[in-house]
């Protein structure tokens, strides 16, 4: 198997992908749906969400549409007094587009990107609300049963969602490259760069609609029924439940899918931008294969998506185990078969000697491979660190837990400062994987014509790709949380035999872990991404001026470093810092105002049908749902607009070298402050799981659990994380890689 | 009077500042002390408050003493084997100092400036001790005369603390000017830049000692008192009230007067650096009294030394007018004067028409003059946005107070989604500040020898001078705030008439809000000068790098531009946005440690004295001071040390380019997260307060006030701001100058 036999391999896993989630899906639809209330309020739930995601996606088409409408004749504007000027823009190689060849092409992709993200967000949600309640029913019968139904619910949109993001790269990729003109493959990935910003634009979007949705109906109908009423959570008698319970399904699966199809999307095409320069290098040497350089990050994918398929087989145990066991048995097979993927891709498409200032006389793939593996490392330790953070087990969390003694004050103040510390450890694991993967590639010695060594932020890109070959397992393990936190709401809600409510209790405990990680694994995918994209951005700009400089635009000049003491750069990176606040405040809000909605209505239900509280009046639950949906959507609006304009108005107003300040700065504010609401957001929930669990005693030795007031102080804990960790935090992931590709699509309106 | 003579003015205007805030404090302590009472626990607190400094001090210096022998030594090492490569500085201009100059040099510079550091934190506590108990006096017979006590002994503090600041800066520079060897003007300032990271040292545990030792009495007091105990603030029976009250001295005075002692310090010393540049042009174009572009800084200072001496007089009205007024009057009065000052210190010492590439053919002067006003607006602008976002009739704080009525989680929620939208305005304005200043700058045309075009960046440094200039009346109004807090502490605690404690309580208010107000305009100069001092410390590099390649040492070069793509300088500023929380984080755990050592002294006193509910036992204050004491200086440590030790390490291991990433992703974020930690701290605050006057009502028109649901909401929010805004955020304003300053003193130790 030579190396342009492997780029074949890329649409076939990506078929044997949906294969198999459709193999997968079916075994899941197959299983039995339980008792007849359990189907009631599964019905109700798959209504319920349908009717949200509906409604969430027909106002994403038209707000991307519009999208698409505005990029396409803007570039196409901005670009076209370009045309006049640089030849090189109407040559024939522009093929059928030749003379208004980027505002189209970018506004297909962008469409195309957006379409394929909102095929994911959709089927993540659909195979989600149909495995719940079979879930839910396996759950009377075996642990080992339900982790397998929920797991398997849950890979089924993982491998959708991951292979939808290669096939779709990939197809754009090779139209572009093999039927438009004659574009070379050295061109191709800038004009793919569309896709990608489609992707995050509805990833935003979904993730903000969904986080806000579920976030609200989760503290909206606490707030009554918890903290007001006293009566359980996922009690029959909330007319809030069901909301709540579709909330799980549109924010968490929803949700989650499109922004992992955006990040893998997003930083495949700039590894692949980043591939094109080693790809001069290659053809200048007469290597063989050059242009594996920049098939590459799909050739790592495709591989990493078969690993994954393999490893859904090790998900199996014993009834006495801990299913987090079974999990991460799963996910180690994956991680190994990853590194032997990566071995063989590298060797094989990498296998020469040719760098000029190689260092230790080793062959070029073997740096590379080792960048990969630092990749791979680096989401092995985020994996782990998240568990520190916000495991019960240990000091962090046991931290809050204490100071919920003294009350909600020092609850909360215990919270904040844990969630600030994860900081450290998130940037130092950081920093030390983009150290060693940048000084891996570095030492290939890949010197290009101007002297310049590139190899060090391709290992970057090669790291990135490394960690992305695992989205497949993190993702299906992602969706396992809100289906088994279904299941348990089911069983709950349906009054199911104690048995069953055991595990799934047990389930969505572990749940709540896996949702943990996958927080974990997007916060460092953004990082490792984050200098990548800056990198691909840089070079974008450089292909526009280097067009410009041949055509003899005067004042044209290559950016060969962005200067920070250019004062438009630092206020560009103060006004970025600035988005990531604001724009968490605009999410965190919306959560605020919509859980109002939902508080005034359940307790108007509770008031004028006093039958509710002993069971022989059935609450309205579609008009809980249907208020939570239009505020939902209506609040969804504000901040996504504000994250998209905001680039755009740094861009005209500072240009485009402060826009790369922009993308720095905002960048690792974005991170650092979502690790925050994450980390401190998953340690206040688990704070009170380990309160609730009676691990927490007092002076005397007496447990204080559930009802005791440091309970109460621990449930403000809970709720204040609530829209941190599950709205504001993910849509910041969104938010940090949106600033990258608006950045890459728009570069033309910023070059003044 | 021409430009020369105007440099007599500096020591001048510091000598009558002084005579001035002789002749205030003589004023203060003249009035009569109020009742026995009051006396008796104004002598407490006075004890408590001198017992905290001793110890407190005590610990500094011999930090700071390490501190400098560390740095004279490593300077002197690090420079040894450039001086056998670099003739130039073994060269007689260094004169006495020659073989071993720059590390004594700066190490001398380090403890002149730690030692005024010191000073003007001590002082700053001592007359505050002394204000307070007088202002509760005249509270009994005149609101007018109450203002004025507390305005009085605030700004003996304010000029003590800025004219310290001017001679301490103006004595060293001369000093190094005149009689060290023959050390030109233009290498001065950078001789001197140990002054100002010697001050921002111990600012830094000044801030962090006093920061942690207020909000842990503050809240570990309240804890138990008026959440356990139900009694009312500041009542006598509380063990805690007594080291609540020193708290207030020993924070909020002590540690604002080091910070912004520091911050005029190290702003003033960055301007003249960049002076260096402009006087270089001056120079050769033949200039008179080029020398004056360095002197600058301080010129202007002194003129708004001078305004501010004119302004106090302006604190006057009748009983019936709003405390506010008065002080805005005489705030009004400063920022006239200083315009006046500042028109014409510049038509006086840049009276030029001498720029090549200067727009609409102007007079040099008018552009700084202008750029001067900028500055002067923005603390103008500053003061209106802190009243906006943390006063109780606008929006921000009545949104808090409605959330309340839902419980603490949504109060928690609304307050963090407030913190975060300050952040807009905040960074909008400083953006504006920060383009108009350049832009204004750079029209002046000071174009350099190597055709680079000075006069944007020394735009902003004049901006910052200008803001600089109500530095000491702004301090005044500081320093008001816990004079009056105390007043209103001991008219309570001494059970005063009810006249005398309605009078505190107005100008209790009144103080929150200057306190407020001087934490926006702290971090609104913070920014301003971020831009400056990173441009300073650019200088110095090429300073270092000019010898260098001079003395042909291999690979020296010049450092153009901070280069964004430069993977080490992503890694820095990811590292530095992670310090800012870091360090946040341990500060905010340091209060709530501390406060946990005070809840069980309290508790256990309240146990074993049942005699204290009644009255008929008196607790015992002095132990609790001296536990707070002990907890508050071992806290201080673990943060001042991660502060100090981060930003040399990534220095050492990233290298001299990485430090510049660092000092502006640092910059950026600790003045984001500041801001939003005071005002999410301030609007807390004040939604408590909105709701304890009875201005929030529920649904049926009814008022919730103290002892309401909603109300206990708005305590626990209140609890929760508290190390936020008076530990965290101040202490990171201190934080971000320090990376500056640090940078700027070992910036010999990152080149390699």
């Amino acid at each position: 198997m030579d190396a342009s036999a492997l780029q074949l391999l890329v649409p076939i896993a990506g078929i044997v992908a949906i294969l198999f989630a459709l193999y997968l899906a079916r075994d899941v639809l197959s299983r039995d749906t339980g008792t007849e209330a359990m189907q009631d309020v599964a019905g109700t739930i798959l209504e319920g969400a349908v009717a949200f995601i509906r409604r969430q996606y027909t106002t994403i088409a038209v707000i991307a549409l519009i999208g698409a409408v505005v990029i396409g004749v803007v570039i196409t504007l901005v670009e076209t007094p370009e045309v006049a000027d640089v030849p090189e823009l109407t040559n024939p190689a522009w093929g059928a587009f030749a003379g208004l060849p980027i505002g189209l092409m970018t506004a297909f992709a962008f469409l195309v990107g957006a379409a394929c993200s909102m095929a994911s967000g959709i089927i993540g949600m659909y195979i989600s609300v149909k495995a719940n309640v079979r879930t839910a029913s396996a759950a009377r019968r075996s642990l080992v049963e339900a982790v397998q139904v929920a797991m398997r619910g849950g890979a089924v949109s993982g491998f959708l969602v991951v292979a939808l993001s290669l096939l779709g790269v990939w197809g754009i990729f090779t139209l572009y490259d093999t039927f438009v003109g004659n574009v070379t493959v050295a061109e191709a990935p800038f004009l793919i760069v569309g896709f990608g910003f489609g992707a995050s634009f509805v990833a935003l979007f979904a993730q903000l609609g969904g986080g806000i949705y579920t976030k609200a109906a989760d503290v909206g109908s606490d707030l009554v029924g918890k903290v007001e009423k006293g009566i359980p959570e996922d009690d029959p008698r909330n007319a809030g439940v069901v909301a709540d319970l579709v909330g799980d399904n549109v924010g968490d699966c929803a949700g989650r899918g499109a922004d992992l199809f955006e990040s893998t999307a997003a930083e495949n095409i700039g590894a692949m931008i980043l591939g094109v320069a080693v790809y001069g290098i290659a053809v200048a040497a007469g290597w063989p294969n050059p242009e594996a350089w920049i098939f590459f990050p799909l050739i790592v994918r495709a591989f990493g998506l078969l690993a994954t398929i393999v490893a859904i087989f090790f998900v199996r145990g014993s009834e006495t185990e801990d299913p987090m066991n079974m999990l991460n048995r799963g996910y180690w097979v994956t991680t190994i078969l990853s590194v032997g993927g990566l071995a063989l891709v590298t060797s094989l498409t990498m296998n020469t000697n040719g760098g000029t200032g190689e260092a230790f006389g080793l062959p070029t793939w073997v740096y590379f491979f080792f960048a990969g593996v630092v990749g791979l490392a680096t989401s092995v330790a985020f994996v782990y660190i998240t568990q520190f953070y916000t495991a019960g087990s240990f000091r962090p969390v046991r931290e809050i837990a204490e100071a919920s003694k003294t009350g909600p004050a020092t609850n909360i103040i215990s919270g904040t400062a844990v969630g600030f510390e994860t900081t450290l450890v998130t940037a130092v694991t950081i920093g030390i994987a983009l150290f060693a993967s940048f000084w891996l590639g570095d030492q290939a010695g890949l010197v290009n014509q101007e002297g310049v060594n590139v190899g060090g932020i391709f290992g970057t890109a090669v790291a990135t790709m490394g960690m992305l070959m695992t989205t497949a397992y993190i993702l299906a393990m992602d969706t396992f949380g809100p289906i088994t936190d279904n299941a348990g709401g089911i069983a709950e809600f349906s009054r199911a035999e104690q048995g069953a409510r055991e595990i799934t209790d047990r389930l969505d405990a572990v749940g709540n872990t896996t949702k943990a990680l996958t927080k974990g694994y997007a916060i460092a995918s953004a990082s490792l991404a984050a200098f990548l994209l800056f990198s691909a951005y840089i070079d974008k700009i450089n292909l526009i001026q280097g067009r410009r400089i041949e055509a003899g635009v005067p004042g044209a000049e290559l950016l060969d470093s962005v200067n920070l003491a250019n004062v438009n750069v630092f206020i560009a990176g103060l006004l970025a810092a600035m988005l990531v606040y604001f724009f968490s405040s605009l999410a965190i809000r919306a959560v605020g105002k919509t859980a109002q909605s939902i508080i005034v209505e359940v307790r108007r239900q509770f008031r004028e049908m006093p039958g509710i509280m002993d069971y022989t009046q059935r609450p309205d639950y579609a008009r809980v749902v249907d208020i939570t949906t239009k505020a939902a959507l209506r609040e969804m609006v504000a901040p996504g607009l504000v994250a998209v304009a905001m680039p755009i108005a740094i861009g005209l107003l500072l240009g485009f070298e402060a826009v790369a300040g922009m993308l720095m700065v905002g960048t690792i504010s974005g991170v650092m402050l979502a690790t925050v609401l994450n980390n401190g957001g998953g340690a206040w929930d688990n704070a009170k799981k380990y309160i609730e669990s009676g691990q927490l005693k007092d002076d005397q030795g007496n447990v204080l659990g559930k009802g005791s007031e440091a309970h109460a102080a621990a449930v403000v804990g809970d709720t204040v994380g609530d829209p941190f960790k599950d709205t504001a935090g993910p849509s910041l992931h969104v938010l940090v890689k949106l600033l990258a590709t608006i950045s890459l699509v728009l570069a033309p309106l910023f070059i003044r």
